[in-house]
């Protein structure tokens, strides 16, 4: 495979994605994880992602890849065998842990998009969803709800607000998107809210 | 306040509660985190946790203490104004990160148990989740299902297994209860899922 590293483009930052190393038993899945590989790199963006070579998590980088845009993986060397390797659609960075592999892709990333994934996945987007609220990031944070994969997780906050666990203005930290070029172009449009916990961190 | 800590009891370990630092609306779920607390000491654990004083994170370490039993909190200095300090109902060991209080709650924890919460508190329970799915640990993940509040979650665990992207088995990683002595007891009756992902983490 000819190396496109070097010219490869995300002029316009990285875009962290979070998603499955399955493919999921719905086609939609996979075609959405390809369509929003060709819109980040149609937009000048390039991917940060957890590193993989299987599932959503391959299709959407290889997409990337083969429109010319930046991939960097970020993989804890324990889960090659789970996830893949993604070596060849990009530049791939090996941690020790879970954690250091969020720290970094939230380092590289200028937003946030989630495709369907199972629980490492959600996981992760509510992760970047607490840093949000609480201001260790304010960066853009997109669900794309392909087929209603994730609309039980938007009742199930709209759930926590209605007991009062979150305040109304924070369940807006997620943004829901139908399509993958709606989620493209919301990473521009998205605002957050404006209550954030005001916190400092170092 | 007379400080119990020298006595204060967790000859069966500290377990790790994650919880809202509010109250919530529906006063059961106080009512749930203080019978959580007279029920963990009353079966010889004490508690690890994030070292709130507020909401249900105050009103279980508060009810532990109050047991004679062991109280941990594990506080980000940033969060303080946030969560409040629980100082006076055991120690507090104060860190820099969100991801530093995970883990050492993970390092002191031999069992977790859920109470109703927020962004966060779901963040911590799927993270302890995806870690036990990826054999970071395999200790005991309790959902404490007060009035159903996390039904939503349930629903959304089975639909991340239909739709092909959590084996079927690792949604046993997370056992339900409706109540807190089943909560209690249900941690030395977990049996977790065989089929883990057989990883080597340093
Ligand atoms: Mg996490």
């Amino acid at each position: 495979m000819v190396s496109t590293t070097t010219t490869a483009v995300a002029e316009n930052g990285l875009v962290c994605v979070f998603c499955g190393s399955s493919d999921g038993r719905d086609p939609a899945y996979g075609e959405a994880a390809q369509a929003l590989g060709r819109a980040l790199a149609g937009s000048r963006y390039g991917l940060v992602y957890g590193g993989g070579g299987l599932g959503l998590m391959g299709r959407v980088a290889r997409a990337v890849h083969e429109s010319s845009g930046r991939v960097l993986g970020i993989m804890p060397r324990a889960l090659t065998k789970v996830e893949g390797c993604g070596e060849e659609v990009g530049e791939v960075v090996m941690v020790d842990s879970m954690h250091q592999r969020k720290s970094l892709m939230n380092d590289h990333a200028v937003a946030f998009i989630a495709l369907p994934g199972g629980f490492g996945t959600l996981e992760e987007l509510l992760e970047m969803t607490t840093w949000s609220q609480l201001s260790i990031h304010k960066k853009p944070i997109i669900v794309l709800n392909t087929n209603g994969y994730y609309s039980g997780l938007k009742n199930l906050i709209e759930h926590t607000v209605d007991a009062g666990f979150v305040r109304g203005a924070h369940k807006g930290i997620i943004q829901f998107c139908d399509t993958p070029e709606e989620a493209v172009a919301a990473i521009k449009t998205y605002t957050g809210p404006e209550d954030r916990h005001d916190l400092t961190w170092k």
